[in-house]
């Protein structure tokens, strides 16, 4: 049964587990509040790298027996297998809890369900459901890996008024302003990858690092060419910043570009690839096994097609400028083959408001 | 001197001024407001068609004596030369006001200063620049065709995510939502005239009149085609909601079709015209000297085109959908010509909100 506060602790827990967004892949990123008497004993999220989970963080705070008849609020069921360190729902058993407040089950086959029942079987009471919309979607990155495969998709499209990326003459820097750069400085830093295609590295050389966001994990940064045909100078072959480059394409590209690439610590995956170019769902499969859980698309156009024309896409982020380009400027988004208007692309609102001089407006999938 | 309430009373009078928008034409919509002793005696603004003006139907809900000593607060310079009516600063002197409160001047030379002068002569305080800002944006098209001849452009552009406006097969109803095209009502009924290209007009068959906004005056539709190539049927040519029709035309539009649109009471306005098309701001000199104040274009995407590319826009409201049509759609814009981004037509964000599915966002000019 729900409790007056129980909304009030949920909500402080989810804001604690979005802190762990972009840092904790392949694990979800949780956030846990345990609380006595309508007082706050401890607070805990998931650590970079997904380990130690929120509730340890948590119970790692508290005195001996402090736990005592406690209620602990996590944003996601607590797990019940023992992986690298004894499961969750043991060490809050033995915490002494007396109840424990979930926002949301864990659809992973080894958790599923019986973290829960683990708890009940110990006695403490267990209540479900408390802000699940919110806590499912702070968490779509992780359940989307469990349940479809892959990673969450964001795709950013920063553009002018029109919807333009460049100019005719392929001037784009800078159409939006600082402080929409930012914002995608902070894009970056909660997604665990920065994907652009093979155009976008070629053509403006972006270095796709988190800059200015303190001591962060690196995102890794993936670059989609079927034929590895990147530029061997410039920050993704040469710098030094720790960020993994992951390098997708396809089985023609040649020997000596993936040798150049291995050479330099990259790491290749070969997906499948047809006439209209590489599999995306393919893609993006391999980049959930390999472990990613929320993934920024930052363009060009024909990626970004590509993965709208596969229903890849679950939000995206746009930035628009007052700076106003016409037909002859470069368009944010390649051709999506002239859909009907009922069968093409729909997101519905998320969010829209100012930063700085432009637009920041915040679209999900409409089917989701 | 500015006294305490003053601003809040002058914001009163603004948002009274500001319902004849679109309705006062070649007058400006003025708010008027008559206050005693902390206390509103009465409220006017200019009545549909330009008159009476706002001070006077201010002053004709008052008993005699009744504004003995009382302050006005009034939007715009009131006028000091006897038109239809006579001068509204002597109506306001005869009233017996002590002070008149004056947002902004006006720079019609039968005005400018005259009437303030008027005011002071007659020994009444005179108080000016109060919300000046604010005035001078809601006049901003009665100032313009003052200062330069023409009346203000707005640019309503409604498109996908990615700035199109229908897809490859033609479709574009309907991209934006039922809130959507109910807020381009609203702006319809807020400016003089409605304007569309010769494209659009063939294309869509607008009726380009004001729907479900109750008893207003019908916005001037304005269409803009060199050849006078346009419909013999639909709205244009066959309705009868009394709705103004002004054609702008070229040099060698061919004689039966002026006859054919002068047989229906349109309006012919010849302008010249080079290789590139007809001379916009000669079109615009043109409504400016018709009386026109404000006018809203909707499209198509060669007209705004030609607008932005003369420098002509001085505010756009955007209407971004959730759906996305890729770059085989028909863009919003048509070409600028290449132009430098730092040449680019820039302006700055006025307001961002939701509006239905869709995200609304308002702009002006920049350099304004």
């Amino acid at each position: 049964m729900t409790q007056p506060d129980d909304q009030r602790w949920m909500a402080l827990a989810l804001s604690l587990g979005r802190r762990g967004l972009g840092q904790t892949w392949p694990n979800p990123a949780v956030g846990c509040v345990i609380v006595k008497d309508g007082r706050v004993l401890s607070r805990g999220w998931t650590q970079a790298g997904g380990r130690p989970h929120a509730e340890q963080v948590a119970l790692s705070q508290l005195a001996p027996n402090a736990a005592n008849g406690a209620t602990a609020y996590v944003t996601l069921e607590p797990c019940a297998h023992t992986g690298q360190t004894p499961p969750c729902a043991s060490a809050l058993i033995e915490a002494g809890l007396a109840r424990v407040v979930v926002a949301t089950g864990d659809p992973d086959a080894r958790v599923s369900g019986r973290g829960l029942a683990m708890l009940r079987e110990a006695g403490l009471e267990v209540t479900t459901g408390v802000l699940e919309d919110e806590a499912r979607r702070d968490q779509q990155g992780f359940l989307l890996r469990v349940t479809e495969g892959r990673p969450l998709v964001t795709l950013k499209l920063a553009s002018s008024f029109d919807g333009r990326i460049a100019t005719a003459a392929g001037e784009s820097q800078w159409i939006t302003g600082p402080q929409s750069r930012l914002q995608v400085q902070a894009l970056r830093a909660n997604h665990d990858a920065v994907m652009v295609g093979g155009r976008t590295a070629r053509e403006d050389l972006p270095s796709l690092t988190l800059r200015g966001m303190g001591a962060r994990r690196q995102p890794v940064r993936i670059v989609i060419s079927a034929g590895l045909n990147l530029p061997t100078l410039g920050p993704l072959a040469e710098d030094t910043s720790g960020a993994p480059v992951w390098l997708i394409h396809g089985a023609n590209a040649p020997q000596k570009a993936r040798d150049f690439w291995a050479d330099r610590g990259a790491t290749l995956i070969e997906v499948a690839q047809d006439p209209s170019g590489l599999d995306m769902t393919a893609a993006l499969r391999a980049l959930g096994q390999a472990g990613l859980t929320r993934v920024l698309c930052e363009g060009g156009g024909s990626l970004a097609a590509s993965l709208l024309k596969a229903q890849l896409v679950d939000q995206i982020v746009g930035f628009t400028a007052g700076v106003i380009l016409g037909s002859d400027g470069l368009p944010s988004l390649g051709p999506l083959d002239a859909p009907k208007l009922s069968d093409a692309p729909r997101f519905a609102l998320t969010e829209t408001r100012r930063v700085g001089a432009d637009v920041m407006h915040v679209w999900h999938r409409a089917d989701k």
